[in-house]
């Protein structure tokens, strides 16, 4: 299975992005509809957050029932904390796009994107719906994915295609987020459609399983969005036979696989990025304490501005390792950076540091912590800290 | 009580700061040490990280036996994840001080900070000790204050003087650190010297007391260092009665109101920062939800960074906020930047945010969340994410 950066035509979807005029630049994107040809099973997951935004209240409500016939994404507003009247503009929203489909309005998932406190102007979204059922088309998925860009400099998108139950069937997903990333439960905005025939409990499943190793695995600058928000839709345009087995584990995997690359290339999008960094704990007591160790070293600016500035700075490595709170044995202590071990043993390999920092001007490298203590591993990837996050978030207006 | 940023002479106890060499930078002071006439009444905290340094390892065993004759305390290296060899190193340079004191090795507590995982140059180190006796002066507490800082800009000075017992009593205080700085037990490294007479049990839970309002209350970066350490020595010069009732309340508030303005020096002087920010979260359902939100709010790197850009950001406010995990009804919500209401009953008062913008330009402001909730409150101080945090922490060399 090989998963491609690129869009990808999944049979029973059509897609549109289109300027509606809700964000302040004009002639941008800021409008994008997902819609399939009938209503088709679909499931989610959304933001821990307990600052929730109101098209995540909305559509969180509606996905629960298991079948969607569409998804309508602005960027420019986040719809949150805007109280009852974010709730009934969500609502609105959706329902524009509802009508111009003629379906039920709860088969419509509305979602949001960007400043948060304000409502956006409802007529303007209206006539922007209407030019996107306008603009339909299969081949549009690169449009829909660069609609719902916030601060993101380039869209995210991966796509995938494997044979199972007798067919052929395709994936492809998009995604979006620079800031405001830790998500714990799903990405900001992330969105995988699929012509497979698969039930919404499979669905379901599937979703829980791929989480932990791929929007759950990244993190920007810890911080949780109240609008992440993570759908998956699938037509069963594909006509393959019933998932099971096999089949089903394929299926699953090839799902991962593009939730995996839309999860890397958010990271390596993140808010002033310059590199990708792969964070492996390993030889932890188990994956609980390889994760909260992982998360800690991800999260920590001492460590990002280090990578930053391809400083091999094992100290701040050391002080993420032990601030996690999980009992550790310091001596034991191996680590490597780029390939290059610069500590083992509980002592530093000061010779190794110079190649280690010559590895660190790479655009992507690997951080490997083994703690020696048992088999438990967790990854995590993360981004610098660099003077672009800085400027991008000191600037960036309410 | 007034207290004073600025050193006092304390009666019982004689201070230097040297030049040893350990630095890189000639002619930088990075050797201080503090000496009691006796051995006098001790107590100390001391870093929850999992990875500790030597130096913490060898004093915190010290401390546990109630009394000091001296503390020395080198920058330029933090004598941490050095293994057997640090302990050595640690042990080594106590040692030089206690032979020229003439008292057991296991009354000198030895501190150091700086870079991780290298051992400095003990013949240097020794030689600057006898530099340092030559020169004690009971003057020279800000010598010494100067000698232990690290990305510091400033030394960190506090002290105030007050009648009890009987007798006329001062506090002084001095703290080091600007990054790797969210200490939860102490901070990087603090110390506290009186002449009242008071006994170590006494001492101990003062320092339990005054944590939490002071050292324990403020954030740069989240990150918890491998040193973090505060010391309490008593001379008992002052020879005032034994404390008890009002007289101890009173000793412990003046120790109080100097460890909280020595904490709030250090976050004024945070790598990179530009402002002081005390948030206030008040009404929560208990204090702990309050210190929860409190934290997730002051180690934002997206409120941090609009703090940094006067940005009234309320929709990163609300974030954080929510993400703390706390239970919250966003729809009571209401938050005040700089005295101004900028949200109130889960709607923000946009008229509101251009006055509030203006008021972050100021070198202090305060910000208060009240969640409508209950009575549970706790403040944290904080400074905003710059370029330059960036800036000295990509740049700051292993």
């Amino acid at each position: 299975m090989e998963v491609r950066l690129e869009p990808a035509v999944v049979r029973g979807f059509r897609f549109a992005g289109v300027v509606s005029g809700l964000r302040k630049e004009p002639n941008r994107k800021d409008l994008g509809i997902i819609v399939a040809d009938t209503a088709v099973p679909a499931a989610g997951v959304f933001t821990t957050n307990r600052v929730k935004a109101a098209p995540v209240i909305v559509s969180s409500e509606r996905v629960r029932r298991g079948q969607l016939r569409a998804v309508a994404v602005n960027s420019g507003s986040a719809n949150c904390f805007t109280g009852k009247a974010g709730i009934k503009l969500a609502e609105n929203s959706a329902a524009s796009l509802a009508t111009a489909l003629g379906c039920e309005p709860r088969l419509v998932a509305p979602c949001s994107t960007g400043v948060i406190g304000h409502l956006y102007d409802l007529e303007k979204y209206r006539a922007g719906i209407a030019s996107a059922v306008a603009g339909l088309g299969a081949e549009n998925f690169g449009e829909f994915a660069r609609a719902i860009m916030t601060t993101d400099t380039r869209p995210k998108i991966a796509s995938t295609r494997l044979r199972l139950g007798g067919a052929e069937v395709t994936i492809a997903g998009c995604a979006k987020g620079a800031g405001m990333i830790q998500p714990k439960m799903a990405t900001m905005l992330a969105f995988i459609v699929t012509d497979a025939k698969v039930r919404t409990a499979q669905l379901k499943t599937i979703i829980k399983h791929i989480l932990p190793t791929s929007f759950n695995a990244v993190t920007v600058d810890g911080d949780m969005s109240t609008n992440d928000t993570l759908l998956v839709l699938a037509s069963g345009a594909a006509e393959n036979r019933a998932l099971v087995g096999r089949d089903l584990a394929n299926f699953e995997k090839a799902v991962g696989g593009v939730a995996e690359a839309l999860a890397r290339e958010l990271t390596r999008d993140g808010e002033g990025a310059t590199k990708l960094v792969t964070i492996d704990v390993r030889g932890a007591r188990n994956a609980a304490d390889a994760e909260k160790i992982a998360r800690e070293i991800a999260n920590s600016p001492l460590v990002k501005t280090a990578f930053f500035g391809c400083d091999p700075n094992f100290g701040r490595i050391a002080m993420a390792v032990g601030k996690a709170g999980v009992p550790i044995n310091a001596d034991k202590l191996e680590v490597s950076l780029g390939g290059i071990k610069i500590a083992s043993r509980g002592a530093l390999n000061v010779d190794a540091l110079t190649a280690a920092g010559e590895k660190m001007k790479e655009a992507e490298f690997g951080l490997i912590v083994d703690l020696k203590q048992g088999k438990g591993q967790a990854r995590m990837m993360t981004c610098d800290l660099s003077f672009d996050y800085v400027k991008i978030n000191a600037e960036y207006t309410t």
